[in-house]
C-alpha cells in the first residue's frame, strides 16, 4: 500500500495501452488500483474485497482480449470495478447520481457486455451471445464469463452449465475462486489449499488436485464457519476437475489468481480452443492487499463509508436487527421457528439466530427457489420457517411462492428486506415490484408494511401465528418510532387523522412518517383538513378496508412501490368498481429503471421526497377548494 | 395384456393391503393397474407413459414404508395414479370436476405428502419435511423424494441437491430414469444400456458402471434425438456415481425399475442408511406394457381422450400451430430470428421449427430461467429470440424478465402458450397470472393479446419488429377466425362496436369472441345498445387506450387472468384517477386456486360462461336503464 500515485493509471486510456506495460510496471499498476480501490470505497461505500481479489483476473483478460469487440460477462457484477478503471472510467462518483455504477453498464462504456446486478446469470448471457455470433457469422468474437464460487449454488449458473456444455462452442468460463480464504478453521480443505497456494505456483496442477480431492475427510466442516454463503463440497471437489470435464468443458487450474503471468498463459491457452467450452479455475484471495479487507473479507463485501486507516465503518441500528432481533425473542418461546436466509445471514440481521439457534438456521446458498419451496415443506410437516431475503432477490422465487406456498396455503413467513428503494446498489436492486408480485398470490396472501419499528415487530409476532403464508415489507435503513395503535386490528388500516376527509391520504410504511410531519409541520399543509390512514395491509386489500375511504372523495395513495401495480393501483380498483366512486391519485416508483443514487434523491426523483409530495398535495387542495 | 380384471386392485383398501400379495400377485397386479391406466386415460386424457413406466416402483414404495406416517413427495406428480390407485382411490373421474386430480392433492388423501405440477420441486421440499422431523422430534419418519432424469435439469432441483448434500439425514431420493428407453438410435451410451438392461439383473452396479462410462464415446447424440427433453450428459455420467456421491449421497444403483424385489432390496438396504442421503438410480422404461407408448413414449406423455386399441388420438389446429407456423415464414425471411423452449417442442408446436432450422432451434431443458437470460444475450448480440413457453412455467423465470429483458429492453419476444384457464391440469398449471406480473414489468412491457388467428399471426409479425421486449398470450385450444381490423394498430385497441356506448365492454383474447355472438345473437342482449372494445394489447395501457374510453359511464372489463390484478384492474386504475370517473366492472379470474375440470366449467365457475356474462351485463345495463 505504500505506492499511492496513480501515475501509471493515468497512461491508460484504453485497455489496449495496457499490452506496452512490462512486468514490473504492471505490478505497480495493481497496487495503484487497490490503492484506488480501498480509497474510492472508503468515501462512497461499495463492494471492495472482490474487487482486491480480481485485480490480476481482471488486467490478465485485458491483456488478452479485446473486449471491444470480444464480450467480458461478469457474473452479480460488483466486481468490476477494475475493469471500469481500466477502460477509462473514473470512480469518484461511483454508485452516486450521475456517476459510475457500481455494476457493468452497456450505457456506460463498450466495453461492457450485459447489464448485471443479480447472481448467476453470466454463463446462460455468455451462452446467448456466443450462439449469437455464431449464427451472425461473427465466429471471431470471444466471450468470456466470470462467475465467483457463491454464485455457482445458484441454480440458474446450473441450468447454464448443462446447456453451454453440449455445444461445441468456444465459451471461456473463469471460476473466481475466492472463498477458500475465509476464515481459519475450515478443517482439512483449508490446511490443504494454504499448502498448496503456498507452494511454488500452480502449474499442471491437475494431478496434485486429484490427489488432494482423495486426501480430505471432512468437507461439511466448511460450512459451520461462519461463511456468508453455503458453498458447499460441490464446488471444491465436484466442479472442477469432474463436473466440468464430464460436462463437456476443458478444465484448466487451479492457477493462482494474483499471478498475471500464469493467467495470460492460461487464458491464451484456453483461447486456442476452439471447438468446446473451457473452465479456468482461478484461485483468488478476497480483499487482497488491504490489511483489514483480508482479515474480514465479509465486512468489506459490500460496505458503506469507511475509515481508511482503521477500517472502521459506522454500524447504524437498521430495521434487519430489528426484524431478527424480535425473531430470536419468538424462537424462543417456540420451538417450531426456523429461520432460513439464502446467502445473507448478516445482510438479513440473522447472525445473532445463527448463533443462537444453530439447530434452527439454515443458509440454503444463492438458491432463493430452494429456499422457498423447502420452507413450504418444512410448514406442511408442522413448522413456522420464516424466510428473511431482500425484495429483489425474492423475484427468484415467484413461481415457488405461487405454486409451492401459496396455492397449499401453508404458513410460512416471508421477511422481505430492502423494500421499496435501495439507493446506491441502483435498477437491478430496487425492491420495488414486491407489492405487485405479492398482489398477484392466491389465496388471499397476506402482505403487512410496517411504518414504525413497533408495527414491524408487532407485525412480525402476529405473522407468525397466522395458519397461512405471510410477509413483512421492510425498507433499507430504520424506521422511526411511534407508539402502536392497538385499536386497530394489525390487518386492518389505522386512522391517523381524527377521521376520514374529502381528501384523504392512504400512505403505506416508511412515508407515513414523513405524511405526518408534513400535515402537522408544514406551514401551508398544516392548515389544510386532510385525512391520513396507515395502509397496514398492503394485500389482499377488501371492502373493510375500501369502506373506511367512503367518505373521501379524493384519495391519494402513497408508496414506495411500483406505482401502475402496486398498493395504490388496488385500491384505485377497489374504488372504481363502485358506483360514484371517488378520485384516485396515485404516487409511487414510476415502471421505469432507478438508477443508483441516495434514497433521498430516488424519492425526490419519484416525486416522494418531502418536497415533491407537498406540492402535490397542495394541488389536489387547491383543486378542491 | 391379456389379464384385465380388477380382482387384485379390489382386495387393496390400503397400501398396506400390498403386503400380503405373493410375488407373483404382485406381477398380476401390475398387470391390472397397467390396464386400468390405459383404459382410463384412454376416457379421460392424462398422462400415461410416465403412469405405465412406474408401476413397480410405486408398488415397491409401498411395500417399504408406510406412507401414512412417512412421506413420498412426486416431483411434478404426474406420475402418480399408480399411488393413487394404490392408496383406495377411484379414478374413473381422473382430472375431471369433482373427480381425482392428475397431480398428488394433499387434499385427497393423507398419502399425497405435497401438492405438485410444476417441474423439481421434490427434493427441496422433501429436504424441508426432513428437517422439520428432525426438529419436531419424529426422526423415525423417513421422506421419499421420486425424480426423474428431466426434472434433474430444472437449477430448482440442484439448489435442493447441494443443501442436502451436506445434511447428515436420511433422506432418500429416487432417481426415475426413463430416457434411455425412447427411440433407437441413441448411440453407445443406447446401445450400452440396452445391453446392461437385457443382463441378469442389476446387483454391484456400481463397479459395472464405472466401466461403462470409460466406454461411451460420444454421449451429446442423444441430444439429436428428438427427445422432448434436453437431459444431456450431465445425469448418466456425472450424477449417478460421481456428482451424487461427491454431493454427499449414497449412490445405489442403477437397478431395474421393472423388477419389484430388486427395487425392495434397494429400498431396504437405503432405509437402513440414517446418517446421510441415499440416491437410488432405477432404470425404468416410458409407457411400458402398453404397445403404442412404449413405441412413442413422448405422444403418450400427456395426451387426450384415444382410441385403446389404436393408440390413436384425434389432433387438432391449435394456436400453438398457429404460431409456430408463423414463426417458421418468418424465420425464412430473417436470419436474426431463433426459436427457444425449455423442454417443450412439441407443446409449443415447434416441431416444424426445429426441423427446418436445427441451427436456430434451442431446447434448454427444464430450465426456463436459462432460457430467459440466454435470449436476453442472443438479443444484445443482435438475434431475435423468440421463446415459447406455458404461461405457468414462465412463472419460473420472472426475475430474469425483470433483471435481464426489461431492464435492458431488449427485444426478446415472448410466445406465452396456454395462456389463461386450461382445463383437466389444474390449478398448478393455470396460466393465469401473466397479465399481472407482466404488467408489472419495467420499460413499459407490451403485452398483446390476439382474439382471433389473424391477430395471433399479425402480432407476432409486428412483435418482432419491435426493437424491445414484447410477449403474445394465446390460449389452450385455437382462436376463431376473424377479418383483421387494420383501421387500428395493434397496440391499440380496437373499437368492435360502431362507437363507444355509456355501457361499454372491454374484451381481451378468446373471450372477446364470446361477447360479439352474445351482444349478436342473445335476443335480449341484441337489444341493449352496448359498446364492444377489443383490448389487443394489456399492457401497458396508456392514456390513448383509456381516451376511447371517455364517454362511457359503465365500463366492464373481461379476461382470463386473475380479477385483481390483472388488465382489467389496470383499466380501473386509470379511470379511478380521473375527475368525475366511470364505473368499473371487472370480470376475470378470483384470485384462488382453479381446480381441475374442463375449460367451459372453469369459466363458468369464474363467471365467464356465456350464461354467466349474459346475467352481468343484463345486471349492469339494467341499473343504468
Amino acid at each position: 500500500m505504500e505506492h499511492d500515485d496513480t501515475q501509471l493509471l493515468k497512461r491508460i486510456h484504453s485497455p489496449n495501452d495496457l499490452k506496452a506495460f512490462s512486468k514490473h510496471e504492471l505490478d505497480l499498476l495493481s497496487e495503484e488500483i487497490r490503492d484506488q480501490l480501498v480509497s474510492i470505497v472508503s468515501k462512497n461505500g461499495g463492494h471492495l474485497s472482490s474487487n482486491l481479489g480480481i485485480v490480476e483476473l481482471t488486467i490478465a483478460l485485458h491483456l488478452c482480449f479485446d473486449f471491444s469487440k470480444d464480450r467480458l460477462v461478469f457474473d452479480v457484477g460488483h466486481q468490476s470495478y477494475v475493469h471500469k478503471l481500466l477502460t477509462g472510467r473514473d470512480l469518484s462518483g461511483l454508485r452516486q447520481k450521475g456517476g459510475i455504477a457500481g455494476f457493468p453498464k452497456t450505457g456506460e462504456s463498450i466495453y461492457d457486455a450485459f447489464n448485471v446486478g443479480h447472481s448467476s446469470t453470466s454463463i446462460s448471457a455468455a451462452l446467448g451471445m456466443l450462439r449469437a455470433f455464431r449464427i451472425n457469422g461473427e465466429s471471431e468474437k470471444r466471450v468470456v464469463a466470470v462467475i465467483g464460487d457463491g454464485a455457482l449454488t445458484g441454480g440458474l449458473a446450473y441450468e447454464a452449465l448443462n446447456d453451454a456444455g453440449e455445444m461445441e462452442l468456444p465459451l471461456i468460463v473463469i471460476l473466481n475462486d475466492n472463498e477458500m480464504s475465509i476464515g481459519g478453521s475450515v478443517g482439512g480443505l483449508s490446511t490443504h489449499l494454504t499448502n498448496i497456494r503456498t507452494s511454488n505456483g500452480y502449474k499442471s496442477f491437475k494431478k496434485r488436485f486429484s490427489t488432494r480431492l482423495k486426501r480430505i475427510p471432512v468437507i461439511g466442516n466448511a460450512l459451520s464457519n461462519g461463511l456468508e454463503r453455503l458453498k458447499n463440497r460441490i464446488k471444491f471437489f465436484v466442479l472442477p476437475n469432474v463436473m466440468f470435464e464430464e460436462l463437456g468443458f476443458t478444465y484448466m487450474g487451479p492457477v493462482d489468481g494474483h499471478d498475471i503471468s500464469e493467467l495470460v498463459t492460461a487464458l491464451k491457452h484456453a483461447k486456442n480452443i476452439k471447438d468446446k467450452p473451457v473452465l479456468i479455475h482461478a484461485i483468488t484471495k478476497k480483499g487482497k492487499g488491504y490489511v483489514p479487507a483480508e482479515q474480514n473479507p465479509e465486512k468489506f463485501h459490500g460496505i458503506g463509508k469507511f475509515d481508511l486507516k482503521t477500517g472502521e465503518a459506522a454500524s447504524a441500528e437498521n430495521n434487519s436487527k430489528v426484524f431478527a432481533d424480535e425473531l430470536c425473542k419468538l424462537a424462543e418461546g417456540d420451538g417450531r421457528i426456523v429461520a432460513i436466509t439464502a446467502a445473507m445471514t448478516t445482510g438479513t440481521g440473522l447472525s445473532e439466530f445463527k448463533k443462537r439457534f444453530p439447530d434452527r438456521f439454515f443458509d440454503v446458498g444463492i438458491a432463493e427457489q430452494h429456499g422457498v419451496t423447502m420452507a413450504a415443506g418444512m410448514a406442511i410437516a408442522g413448522l413456522r420457517p420464516v424466510f428473511a431475503v431482500y425484495s429483489t432477490f425474492l423475484q427468484r422465487g415467484y413461481d415457488q411462492l405461487i405454486h409451492d406456498v401459496c396455492l397449499q396455503n401453508l404458513p410460512v413467513v416471508f421477511g422481505i428486506d430492502r423494500a421499496g428503494l435501495v439507493g446506491a446498489d441502483g435498477e437491478t436492486h430496487q425492491g420495488v415490484y414486491d407489492i405487485a408480485y405479492f398482489s398477484t398470490l392466491p389465496n388471499g396472501f397476506m402482505l403487512f408494511s410496517p411504518s414504525s419499528v413497533e408495527e414491524l415487530r408487532a407485525m412480525l409476532d402476529y405473522a407468525i401465528t397466522l395458519d397461512h403464508p405471510a410477509a413483512i415489507r421492510y425498507n433499507r435503513g430504520l424506521l422511526p418510532s411511534r407508539k402502536l395503535n392497538t385499536e386497530y386490528a394489525l390487518d386492518e388500516w389505522e386512522l391517523i387523522s381524527e377521521s376520514i376527509k374529502p381528501i384523504t391520504i392512504v400512505a403505506a410504511g416508511r412515508l407515513l412518517d414523513r405524511v405526518i410531519k408534513l400535515m402537522t409541520c408544514d406551514a401551508k399543509l398544516s392548515k389544510l383538513d386532510i385525512g391520513i390512514v396507515n395502509a397496514r395491509l398492503l394485500c389482499p386489500i377488501e371492502e373493510r378496508h375500501i369502506s373506511m375511504l367512503k367518505d373521501a372523495r379524493k384519495i391519494i395513495t402513497i408508496e414506495d412501490g411500483n406505482l401502475d401495480t402496486g398498493f395504490g393501483a388496488q385500491v384505485a380498483r377497489c374504488i372504481a368498481s363502485r358506483q360514484d366512486s371517488a378520485m384516485v391519485v396515485n404516487l409511487g416508483v414510476p415502471n421505469i429503471p432507478i438508477e443508483a443514487a441516495s434514497i433521498a434523491e430516488q424519492d425526490d426523483f419519484c416525486g416522494l421526497s418531502e418536497e415533491k409530495l407537498r406540492d402535490v398535495i397542495l394541488r389536489i387542495a387547491g383543486k378542491i377548494e
